[in-house]
């Protein structure tokens, strides 16, 4: 048999149902469009590079391993770094809900946190409640342990709770994300907050609450987290990919301690623990006061770029009824409503062809079930304003031309 | 329903079937027994943190961030960074099996590896082939995916591919650590290599080679990867943990491309991808020459620690037929086997209990059956050499005390 030429015809494995090859996915198409240069591209999820504290960075890399030498790259436990697990519990109990450190689990980036909450909560077939729509990214995570998706009600302020009924009984988790969200840019209110924690408890079903974006408020902080209203049944995910760097994969789970504990049994199997470098030069920047001087200037950043993509929707695109877009209080994503008539990744393929090419995220795959193809998401945070100006008018134009 | 007091009788998700919390884990035992600062744990799989080049990672954090900026803390690809895969081919093509860049696909450490070729390759009840005894971080990583294990055939020399037979067919993959192997410190054989190659072409399966020791040999390299006998079913598995350090989680995968696509896929999904920054660090430190410099200082640190424990065993462990231990040519384990009527859990906890105590691990948990009670793991780089010979020889007293 080892005489057989199989190099030249090269054997397939047999793949898992969910590890068969789908081909090149929604995340990874955004990501290409993202990379090309001559493109205006609203496309990507991507923090403005700009925001990113490199030289408070450096300072911190050069303390950690001056101070902490062969510790900060020596295998450390899976719940996290004790330093930095106190540090994010103490910003937690600032802002609102007191946490203690042992309420914390790092994670390798919150997209592990979605895939690992998953996998420790379903199993094929188990019941999973998303907001529709919902981020795409974690109908990835989530579909990796083949859970059957239910969506939620929603209407033009987001997650409906009260329209919430039997239909939620039984379910494993609910997959809410109450701030900024991604794709829509919407916020839950104070008041549907508690509605939907009394939901929980009503019917049975855990809370994963994924919070990305909850620091970078343009105005106003947003409502507090899910977890001052249900603690018990909240398991909350929040990252340092936007207020400081995607590039380091932090993120971190605030939840009960014996479902942290449970986790972090899971996540030694998965990759032993995160980075324990990153993690303490993340605390030694954070310890030095990141947040107080480092996320105003990120703030007024992304409101700037906010604002003007929002005049540029205002001044460029048609009026009429059935084109309206979500009006963000911080975040990075305008969610834009089109005519029934338009299939945006058609208006995708036709801006790229303009003179001046521009990109979106078609809104189709941020349903778990059917799709609507008439919204785009559209993220301003690392376009230089006059470039969103012209992005929007070409998109604006090339719609004009389609109707 | 929301007035009941939830919070002071806290609500039990439903764990999935692989989610269950199971407890305390071995490998945490492990780490546990490990920090005790009175102990000579020979327990843990920890390099030798005075192997670290803190001076080397310090000047690349700086010149990444000096050089590289922002770049360096931004998402990036699935498959890693260019520059990280081009240096990674480099040095496998260095050693004697050609690769190039687009064969690598970067994991968060060789643990996530693990969990994603498995999840990749495996449905519930899939067959998996594994040596006998085997690293039991890849069982833990491999039963969240559930499949069947076949222990294949060994004898002294470690694997025996002439044994293995029928029972083969059909295994999505086999588990094989060829070299310095984990728990047993044994290298198998360039001959054999090359059989069990054939074999896996005969029974139409593939290999997850993992190699995380390969390049910690004593005096001399060990025999090729296996891919040089098989490229086109092998897929090879590294880590920066043992030749750099563990505190970055950098592992990578090398195979043919179209199993890297699916990789890259269902990785997208897990952690979108492994982090920039310590990417960029590694690539920078490896272009620098750490290989050529510092690896030589490591394989003299670890052989030197090997010696003296081979030493220390056979000046103090009873001289009987049904005692006897490996003799590893690199890598950080010996694999000690006692009389059968010795449990060797009995005997740590014994040793615990002693004057000078000592820790190693029991060898049940490295087999994917039937437990062999009467075997010990001894890890010997963290342990200064004094230390090395203190702690054999509580461990033989107390042994000679039990028999």
């Amino acid at each position: 048999m080892s005489c057989c030429n199989q190099k030249t015809c090269p054997p397939t494995p047999t793949y898992s149902v969910v590890g068969t090859p789908q081909g090149v996915s929604a995340v990874q198409e955004i990501l290409a469009l993202a990379n090309r240069p001559e493109v205006i591209s609203f496309g990507g999820g991507l923090p403005a590079p700009e925001g990113f504290p490199v030289r408070e960075i450096a300072e911190a890399c050069e303390w950690v391993l001056k101070t902490q030498g062969p510790r900060s790259l020596q295998y450390s436990a899976v719940e996290g770094m004790p330093e930095l697990r106190e540090l994010l519990a103490r910003r937690e109990t600032e802002k609102g809900v007191p946490t203690s450190a042992d309420e914390v689990q790092l994670t390798t980036g919150s997209q592990q946190g979605l895939d690992l909450l998953a996998r420790l909560f379903c199993d094929k077939g188990s019941k999973v409640l998303v907001e529709s729509p919902t981020y795409l990214g974690a109908l990835s995570a989530f579909k990796l342990s083949q859970p059957e998706f239910v969506e939620l009600p929603v209407d033009e302020e987001g997650l409906n709770p009260a329209a919430m009924g039997e239909e939620c009984r039984g379910a494993r988790f609910a997959y809410i994300m109450p701030t900024f969200q991604n794709p829509t840019g919407r916020t839950l209110s104070l008041e549907r907050r508690k509605l939907l924690a009394e939901k929980a408890r009503e019917y049975n079903f855990w809370i994963l609450e994924d919070n990305p974006y909850g620091e970078i408020w343009y105005d106003e902080e947003p409502p507090v987290s899910l977890r001052a209203f249900c603690p018990e049944r909240v398991v909350s995910l929040q990252t340092m990919s936007k207020v400081l760097a995607p590039g380091f994969r932090l993120g971190y789970f605030i939840g009960p301690k014996h479902v942290l504990a449970a986790m972090a049994e899971m996540k030694q199997a998965m990759d032993l623990h995160t980075a324990t470098f990153t993690q303490l030069v993340t605390a030694r920047v954070l310890n030095e006061g990141l947040f107080k001087e480092h996320l105003p200037m990120v703030r007024a950043l992304y409101k700037s770029h906010a604002e003007c993509m929002l005049k540029a929707l205002d001044d460029f695109m048609p009026k009429r009824d059935d084109i309206e877009w979500t009006h963000p209080k911080g975040g990075m994503f305008i969610w834009l409503r089109l005519p029934e008539s338009i299939d945006s990744a058609d208006l995708l393929k036709k801006v790229l062809a303009t003179d001046v090419p521009a990109a979106f995220v078609p809104g189709a795959p941020f349903f778990a079930h059917e799709p609507k193809r008439n919204y785009c998401r559209l993220s301003f945070v690392t376009v230089p304003n006059e470039k969103i100006i012209a992005g929007v008018k070409s998109i604006a134009d090339t719609l004009k031309s389609m109707l």
